[in-house]
């Protein structure tokens, strides 16, 4: 078995966890990239950005400096101002016009969603969740074990904004509904501008607060929707991260969230790591000042929307006629749906046996009761076009054989 | 006033916050960071190193090197093993013995509080706490409300042990004991090693998990008694920093905990920011790697002791004959305490508006249902000596004329 299955932990020793403790599981996703990291295998299974673009050397520099200046870079210090400022005019490029105020800072779009999860959830409380969902933010949400109210997804159009609405109009009152509206993961669907506008609008109506998860949205190629937060500011909790577009271990994101929440997302966060590096948000600040966002996102789109169009193609190639796909405009992921019967746990031992490509089987994102098992999630931000063309024909010939022997 | 209330912070606006976020209170101790940081005031508040001796210029040639050589430095990555090592090496010094299977890379020490919390407090559960506790503990136990079991402390000895074998043998089961054992922040009081033997004896004796807070153990002089952990090492989760050892702005810290509980302790570290920064952690690597600690920690040593020797001999000076103070021989701090009915946060304010000196008031670290409003805590580590006695015979010139005038 290349996966645990889904027993819990089993404790070594007579510890009395916390309960949530007690049932964890860790992250398919996380257990998976251990096993399918080997070097031998060509791997879509992963979430990283392309490695060889990152712009390791202009980083470095804003790094020296901000080290030279000033030794305040690796002292405490309050959220540093300049960065702030340099996410608001960022926003602005997203459409999102918001003030200094209502940014905050955090160590990665994982503690936004784990800060924002503390601030809004209650033990008992009710979250509304599409069926597939990143496994980031069911991880934030695990020690919370709240009810989740599940909500379809369109593979063209996004999140089933008519599901939302039956749950708000027969009573439901979440805490808060979790949305990748731009290039989600692991769907690489965006929501059409027409949901969008009918999901804010149910925000407002119901005072439903939305977590809008957005890592992706400075990659989308073309004209795409505005953000949900460029359409409300009062229910929607913008999540921003520097990993997509900078890079990741920087541990750097942000949250646009109403100024009136400003002291209790304080609190919230400071409980989690006081702060986060000073050092690191003036190199960021830095880099940001020195102008060189902008030539290294079009690289960025560029390169990565190379890698998705020879997906997309070698897809229709070598894929079977009776699997479909998500056409993502962005992001870094591909859903496939495979026909109902093909497990992808199965698939991805054959696959990584037979072909060493790997992938990540749908089911790692299916949240409790739901199922994606004969669905599967392709990266192609961190391979090479030919690495996919090769890749894509090798995993559709065990997909061709599976379909015809299975 | 200088201080809000305990009043909550009340909602500007119609959301439904988690329980513990509608009484969100930020720890009176942040706020007064923010006060007394006026370039004005002759500031004894803050828990801050030197500034001045951070090894900036080795830690930007680790960094620059590391950027330089690697660019996994800017990936995604699992915790770095020769960082781990480093830690394995480090934790010799303090006379502990561990493997690399029981180190956890965290996000500076604050996570591993928050990361501990969660894995072993259930929302009902309750927590053994002296009476004045490090804030950012508080902090981390605030989101989860628990039932707080105080324990007093002897201002030569440290932790009541007594008090904690009464609450144990009396039927009490804590999810765990949290523990300062060297040069206790607020107090500046070790506990002593008979009280550590003790100690480790009730939590084997009793299964109580002890939290075991290291941040100042590689500052204290000369001889200490090792750590609990040294002591036993099924009970004791030791947390390390690398914040008053290198810099705070690293946000970078560890945990030695059993190895029976990495996989929850894993879940709930990611659920927390996925990982801690691989180029954090593979700079500190390489600062270490270089050798530079020992040298640097003689330094902050030889320096930490001179202003701790300085604000001590100043006290016996300027301090009225009724005040008492902990005689610490480490870490960054002294308490005092003045005779009861001394309000030290109205004292504060005098000393503000007429030395501009300040200092923080007991009243910011006692838990709920303590008081130590005539305590005030003193950082020795981020002034000069002649800053420190300046700053103490101010002190002691407002502290005597309200003894004699209220």
């Amino acid at each position: 078995m290349l996966l645990t299955d889904d027993a819990p932990i089993r404790e070594q020793r007579p510890y009395h966890l916390a309960q949530w403790a007690e049932q964890a599981e860790r992250s398919v996703l996380r257990q998976m990239i251990d096993v399918v990291s080997r070097p031998d295998i060509l791997s879509f299974a992963g979430g990283l950005p392309a490695l060889e673009l990152f712009p390791q050397e202009a980083y470095a520099e804003a790094m020296a400096r901000v080290l030279h200046d000033d030794a305040r870079a690796l002292q405490y210090g309050p959220p540093y101002k300049p960065l702030k400022e340099q996410i608001v005019a960022l926003m602005a490029q997203r459409g999102v016009s918001c003030t200094l105020q209502q940014v905050f800072i955090t160590t990665g779009a994982q503690q936004a969603l784990d800060v924002l999860t503390r601030l809004l959830l209650n033990p008992d409380g009710e979250v509304l969740l599409e069926e597939v969902v990143y496994t980031g933010m069911q991880q934030a949400l695990a020690p919370h074990g709240p009810r989740i109210l599940p909500v379809s997804t369109d593979l063209q159009e996004g999140m089933d904004v008519d599901v939302v609405e039956r749950w708000l109009t027969t009573g439901a009152r979440p805490a808060f509904i979790y949305a990748i509206p731009e290039a989600h993961n692991p769907l690489g669907v965006s929501l059409s501008a027409e949901r969008r506008e009918r999901l804010v609008g149910l925000a407002q109506r119901y005072g439903l607060p939305i977590i809008e998860d957005d890592p992706y949205g400075f990659l989308s190629d073309g004209e795409t929707p505005p953000p949900l937060r460029a359409l409300n500011e009062e229910w929607v909790f913008y999540v921003g991260s520097f990993s997509k577009i900078l890079a990741p271990a920087l541990r750097l994101g942000w949250i646009v969230a109403p100024e009136a929440l400003a002291p209790q997302l304080t609190v919230a966060k400071e409980a989690c790591d006081l702060e986060s590096s000073a050092l690191t948000q003036r190199a960021v600040a830095a880099f940001l000042q020195a102008g060189h966002l902008p030539g290294h996102l079009s690289r960025l789109r560029e390169a990565y929307g190379r890698r998705r169009r020879a997906m997309l193609a070698s897809l229709a190639q070598h894929f079977p006629a009776e699997a479909r796909w998500t056409e993502p405009t962005g992001g870094m992921f591909v859903w496939v749906a495979l026909p109902p019967g093909v497990d992808t746990v199965a698939l991805l031992e054959r696959t990584i046996a037979e072909e060493e490509v790997a992938f990540i089987p749908g089911h790692a994102f299916a949240i409790p009761g739901c199922q994606a098992n004969h669905c599967l999630r392709l990266n192609f931000s961190n391979a090479t076009v030919a690495q996919i063309e090769d890749g894509i024909a090798r995993l559709g010939r065990v997909i061709g054989e599976w379909l015809i022997r299975d």
